[in-house]
């Protein structure tokens, strides 16, 4: 396992040249200069490696549930506060792995969302410093187990099945995308668009949320914000459409990437998902 | 920073003789076998130590809402699920450690728990097995603020104000307490008892929870289980007490210890609360 860089279409290891065993340390260790100049020659073929998460085990994933104003809600008043809610990295899985379906429950779903790393410690930041904590941006699936989420009035169990939040494929940095602020988020279920929306219709947008998190808690190197999804996920939609084996789940942000994950069957290889 | 094992009122610093940082690396490298029987001279008096969290950066801290049946509870029906939240590491605190009251809420709170600490890797364990999971046992104050535990229907934020949950004062292994199943748990506040109950009495007991949350979760070495605090916490009192700078807290659980912390002003010392 390390970490690298992409140089036209190839992986430069990363780890191998800093002794560094992954991206958050890279990130502790020298953000916000996260770029490498020197010896850029490509070790592996994109074609040739397996994904990790971006941030394979965070010290926090903090969630933001729904966040988009749809078509429509432009005259609703925003709550006050968002619903906040948090997942084990343990929760988390790689681009192009395979998303578990669990067996338990008949209700897996989909929600496609931008993820946020925090590139460097802070605590009480003021909304107008908020963006220069970020490290960068990434895809997130924050897959959700419905009739788990709701045993009670708390959302961590259908939250935090193992390996079921698709995270990837990789981070582009705050320095390569500066402005986050009016990027079409698409996620698609076997190639039929499902969710569709701008990240300049968050109802709490990324500034806020850093220094609303901050006030409660230390944000640190690597800690991942995903900030909410867009109406259309399964539950949502008019008869529910849930997640079977076989599907594939596309998240595509505008200048981010796309992350895919196939849904598998969990009983065929629970190895793989521990 | 180092762990260590308590001989005669002074501690034995197994850092040193076993070169691993932290007390979740000893149980992920020698469960179920965690005593030190060779080379056992104290290095320091109990005096001398400044206490961390009992796992100062866990991997999950699973935490249960209220779980103990109160005086006239008996015949009521339990309900189908416990509430599940949970807190990040920097939440902790160690015995002894000032525990900041948040600046921006006069209703920070205490909860006394037993905390369990895990001492294996498992996923769908059944109850029947699961207290062979279990390393060891500790006190928690799952100290919560009120105001911002409301902002919306999930508690993330006022369940994660920094350095507000004290986690000691130390591990009682499995093999010294083999049956936490009956032991007296009393929170007191400045010496007055608050909080009084027994392990027998809780709704939820430890080894349904640890098969619950193996259901969705892989349960790691080091993992944390608050098990929920019984009636008395100050917002559930007439009229609500809540905690002020200068109070003394004090969980004392038997055969396991008595965690004590005094509750500071935030704004006073920041730097330590980081």
């Amino acid at each position: 396992m390390s970490y690298g860089c992409i140089v036209d279409q190839a992986v430069c290891d990363l780890g191998r040249r800093t002794g560094l065993p992954d991206l958050a340390s890279h990130i502790a260790d020298r953000f916000p200069t996260l770029g490498w100049e020197a010896d850029l020659a490509p070790d592996y073929s994109l074609s040739a490696i397996r994904y990790l998460p971006v941030i394979p085990d965070p010290r926090k994933v903090l969630c933001v549930a729904t966040n988009y104003r749809e078509p429509g809600d432009d005259g609703a008043a925003r709550p006050e506060y968002p619903l906040v809610f948090s997942r084990f990295g343990i929760s988390q899985t790689g681009h192009e792995e395979p998303l578990p379906k669990p067996e338990v429950s008949e209700k897996f779903d989909y929600e496609g969302e931008l993820a946020v790393i925090i590139g460097k410690t802070g605590r009480r930041i003021a909304e107008a410093e908020a963006m220069t904590y970020v490290a960068g941006y990434s895809c997130f699936n924050d897959g959700s187990v419905r009739d788990w989420q709701k045993h009670s009035s708390q959302f961590t169990p259908g939250k935090n099945f193992a390996r079921t939040a698709g995270f990837g494929p990789w981070m582009v940095t705050s320095d390569e995308l500066p402005d986050p602020g009016a990027l079409d988020l698409v996620t698609r279920v076997n190639g039929e668009t499902r969710q569709r929306n701008n990240t300049s219709r968050m109802i709490f947008p990324i500034a806020w949320l850093i220094s609303y998190f901050s006030q409660f808690t230390v944000l640190e190197p690597g800690d991942v914000i995903v900030t909410g999804t867009p109406s259309g996920f399964g539950s949502s939609r008019q008869p529910p459409e849930f997640l079977k084996i076989g599907d594939t789940v596309e998240i595509e942000i505008e200048r981010v990437g796309t992350l895919r994950n196939v849904v598998a069957d969990e009983s065929q290889n629970q190895d793989n998902f521990r």
